[in-house]
């Protein structure tokens, strides 16, 4: 059971010149995170690479050996840097080729005589590609065994997501609870850690903030087992009574 | 002289968990990538990790034998999830101690008595390691080699980077321009790829927006050469204006 759990995690591979360029910001990662938490699969790397061929061959080939999930997004669309297709194509040594569902759906959505060559491009896909089908602007995604191609503009994945709930096998929902404290972190490294040694299963994270002048603690607690975040909860607000710091939020 | 531009490039790596999990939506990646664009130095990959020891001393090993400067963030603070130090050190084959001046640093900082374990904490790294000064809370963060390990919390990491100018050695300014035009991608993509085509030192992206309702294209060029990218406006607005595509922005 825990070896099939262990197995229940994901990568994203994000391909854009522009997020590496500091133009845009990537907001996908946390999208797509947070529709895994609820399909209880882990987001277990990210890595952000350049629109370069040999770049997206090479790491696509790492990171699919490695865990159960790969999604890539960015580079489906109809001009030139859009390259995802073809460099998928080659990392599983497929041919691109027209994918014929996609071409139909395509030729649907355009007028006559307005499916062009930059249009029909994104038809193209690594042979036996399955579509993702998209809602919001026809030009699907695809996958091909565990690599999920989505696009880069954010609406457009988010719309795309949950027509994949059916073909991603998850397992217990990854739950989270939030404790704000109104204390510094170094005031509660010691007993935090006791407490973390004694769960290990749950993973407890420890963020400062600071917003509109207010300085603070975010503890947070993550596993797939509820009772196991009430108790270790309990735990810690312990010592935090004990220590006599204020919470802020527990939710 | 190609050689030594093609080595002025940096991977980022993001140490957390927080990020992985949806919680928190980096930042740190544009505002680091957008400070290496005044440096003249290219951000080639990033990869965000878990808060896991053995993913930590991996990562850090591949890539910096990868590229030229390596840029952590995050797990520098007082916690038990704060274990970059200690993994770098590993990373290194070096001792993990006190770094003699970070210690004196926060033991300043603090009020006598309350220079406790946690806070010594941010004084232990790896040994030899160099400070990068903290001008917005005493904690440094430290580089080691061509690893720079910086906090996670992107108003504190921003306070920091001006401090390393001197120590990164970059080239010329990398700069960009955007041309916002009033078209759909697909309407573009020919005439743009033989633009490209012609130029191939410089970088041209294109990117959809679908904001407030309007339907537009960015194109974003990049190149450490302004002359180049005068002469490919030139050449891009040529089409452009042959297909009589409206030129929202030029800038």
């Amino acid at each position: 059971m825990k070896k099939a759990n262990k197995k229940l995690n994901a990568a994203i591979i994000i391909i854009g010149n522009e997020i590496l360029s500091g133009r845009t910001q990537d907001v996908n990662v946390a999208n797509i995170s947070n529709w895994l938490n609820t399909l209880g699969v882990k987001l277990d790397e990210v890595r952000i690479i350049p629109d370069i061929e040999s770049a997206i061959i090479k790491t696509v080939n790492e990171v699919r050996k490695k865990f159960k999930y790969i999604f890539t997004t960015g580079g489906i669309g109809p001009t030139h840097d859009d390259i995802t297709a073809k460099s998928i194509s080659k990392a599983f040594g497929v041919k691109y080729c027209y994918q014929p569902q996609a071409y139909k759906i395509l030729e649907n959505y355009y007028q006559k005589g307005k499916f062009n060559i930059g249009r029909k491009k994104m038809a193209k896909m690594p042979n036996n590609a399955s579509l993702i089908y998209n809602p919001s602007s026809a030009a699907p995604g695809f996958f091909i065994k565990n690599v999920y191609c989505l696009p880069g503009v954010p609406s457009i994945l988010k719309s795309m997501l949950g027509g994949l709930n059916n073909k991603i096998i998850g397992g217990n929902k990854i739950l989270s609870k939030t404790l704000s404290l109104k204390t510094v972190e170094s005031e509660i490294s010691i007993p935090l850690e006791n407490v973390q040694n004694k769960f290990k299963n749950l993973e407890i994270g420890s963020y400062p903030f600071f917003k509109q002048g207010k300085i603070g603690v975010s503890l947070v607690l993550r596993s797939k087992n509820i009772k196991l975040i009430d108790k270790c909860t309990k735990e810690i607000i312990k010592f935090v009574k004990k220590k006599k710091i204020k919470i802020i939020n527990n939710k």
